[in-house]
């Protein structure tokens, strides 16, 4: 992005279909519309005949296409060091995973690259994946820590966090995942590594690096009660939380998060039905992460039809990271939740937008209307539903976050 | 691409690791390699320190990553005239194909769509989609016929496939698929559609517009005897044939086409053992096609192992087409191909080049070596298995072909 773009936080786009989501159903479609932004938010989303004179003036003419909100990407890993194409490779080779674990492999092996690498070059590997994100349409990216595992790392993973944002030009919202995994100083006493995890979350917060707090429950991560104090640490900061949930088994984590007025739950696959009552009661948004369910050839689906029926809100991200969802692309997360979870375009549309927004507690973005953030992306399609039909490609001819020009 | 680049077909690029595919088996690693080029033809492919003294001389240091062969895209149908993402949706939304068919979809609705767009402003709708396999690593791509179903609209299609190649300075190899679908004028007449693509077909090919002859050959499609009668007009021209064959069920496809010398046996998910024996024997390809498997959610395989057994090749391809595999990148189709079928990185990566190269009939490219076409691609990876890794981006730095920047 260069500096003239930058400065231009005031605008106006007229010549494409928007796609406001403005309202709690249907795509809100304009034809013909115009879109008019001061100070990076939004005045007007409208038909083009019904702008006010005040905010006339130079338009962009965009020449057709549909212009939707932002997209939001509500859970991914993507600060890391050390991609896991070998391991990936190792499996479709026959490998097992405790072989690929005995040779150095797994979770463990990300861990060792994140800590050996310098704050510089984390950010330097880093960067290529969140750039990719915004290039397909992403204007909030939410990242987690969970790779540095001691405080050093952890505190460098979400400095790393908050400095791609600020070279990017859009929001980041960085997550401390302290409780991700079982860091191998600690391998024989989980209860001394929470301990750990809750003395570093204040200290953390204090330098402005949290903005909301996450964790691992599963029989192969953390326990209830582990996950119980985290959360009691963050709720004593007055940090939000989310958690990942019952992806391998019904851990009763979603009705954890969900006591906690979490802000998600996510993966899911496996909740049962009191777990999705209580995100009901809750507010809690069910994050679906099918890039996951792809690389794993998952079978088990989310409860989707109660989450329909309870109106649980339902948001899809990427999960992007090294071993089990290398997804550089949201869009192609919203294509893997019609395909494999059948959703419906619309249904998707909202997930990456306004659920996304909502699954990080932001109700300033996710629609096109006055008054909202000039988060938007300007796409060479002809229906909103081309964004989860077509695989690969480049479809985003333009992507703008707080009203200025990021990609 | 601009002119400078186009008249650059002499070159020399180091400073990355060559992924030749030099030899049966293997990725055939260069670290640290060289890749010198004349006229458009390879002249060398190895260690940086082993580079002929008269080939040395200004070089692209292409500053760390992998170069590849350039990628053989050898199944698609990407010329055609509107996008059916409404259905997509449609089906998400719980309509069937009987009643999205009622409602004039499914593949008559592009015969209709391309019918009514001139050859130029099918050019404009189709050209995008072959930009973006070209920019994620496409150096020869096949086009299918196929949308006509008539002379004057199947010649329109053959022609556009013409001109893409030219604009982006890649290969495109024609082939005419007349016995697509049956036409609505013929709808109570198979047979004498047969008749009118048999006589179509040596006036195409007296016009330069046809490298190969294809059909679909299915309980919905044509018949053994009707298919026979295309591969006998074809043969009478000495051009070579393919199949669309066993994707729904074993028709004994696989053979018709083996028993013809046919390149290459498409989809061939129900293929007999009798089948992959006849493709032994003749040397017929069998192309996979994940991006259908995909969208269909189909579950049954093709016969992989049965191919390994037998040394039957495999290639991969999009099948790039508007109804059952809107995919717009090979790579895409690669990663579908390890997750779906099992196929390791190398496997879908030989797949992908020299297989789909050999699928063409084209034994001049699909490796990197001196005689081969200048046809490759610079990945910002480190490995080559990231080309089946990742999901989404955009990870090809420059795509050259015979020796010419295209991307
Ligand atoms: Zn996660
Ligand atoms: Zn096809």
């Amino acid at each position: 992005m260069n500096e003239s773009a930058r400065a231009a936080e005031d605008g106006l786009v007229t010549g494409a279909t928007l796609v406001t989501l403005d309202g709690g159903a249907g795509y809100g479609l304009v034809e013909d519309g115009a879109l008019a932004w001061r100070d990076g938010v939004i005045r007007y989303a409208g038909p083009r005949a019904g702008l006010p004179g005040e905010l006339a003036g130079d338009a962009i003419d965009a020449g057709g296409g549909c212009i939707t909100p932002g997209l939001v990407d509500c859970h991914t890993h993507a600060v890391f060091a050390g991609e896991r194409a070998g391991e990936f490779e190792q499996r479709l080779q026959g490998a097992g995973y405790e072989q690929i674990a005995r040779a150095g492999g797994g979770i463990v092996s990300t861990v060792r690259h994140t800590r050996a690498a310098s704050e510089d070059e984390l950010l330097a590997q880093s960067l290529p994946r969140a750039r990719a994100l915004v290039a397909d349409g992403v204007t909030t990216l939410e990242i987690k820590s969970g790779y540095g595992l001691d405080f050093d790392n952890e505190r460098k993973m979400l400095r790393v966090a908050r400095r791609i944002g600020d070279m990017l030009g859009i929001e980041v919202r960085a997550t401390f995942l302290g409780a991700h995994a079982l860091p191998p100083e600690f391998s024989d006493d989980p209860d001394g590594y929470i301990d750990a995890v809750v003395d570093w979350l204040p200290r953390l917060h204090a330098e402005g690096l949290v903005d909301a707090v996450d964790a691992f429950c599963e029989r192969i991560g953390f326990s209830l009660a582990q996950t119980r104090r985290v959360f009691e640490a963050a709720r004593a900061l007055a940090l939000p939380v989310k958690l990942h949930a019952d992806q391998l088994s019904d851990g009763e984590g979603a009705a954890l998060v969900a006591e906690f007025g979490g802000l998600s739950a996510d993966h899911v696959e496996y909740t049962s039905m009191a777990g999705v009552e209580a995100m009901a009661v809750a507010g809690t948004v069910a994050v679906l992460l099918p890039g996951a369910f792809h690389v794993l050839r998952e079978t088990r689906l989310p409860p989707l039809d109660l989450f329909r029926a309870r109106h649980v809100p339902m948001a899809v991200a990427t999960d992007c990271n090294p071993g089990t969802s290398p997804l550089l692309s949201l869009r192609q997360a919203m294509q893997l939740a019609c395909t494999h979870f059948r959703l419906t375009p619309e249904e998707a549309l909202r997930a990456a937008t306004i659920n996304g927004a909502r699954a990080l507690g932001l109700g300033d973005r996710g629609a096109l209307r006055a008054g909202m953030r000039a988060d938007f992306v300007h796409w060479r399609v002809r229906q909103p539903a081309e964004l989860c039909y077509w695989l690969g490609g480049s479809l985003a001819a333009a992507v703008y976050a707080g009203g200025r020009r990021v990609a």
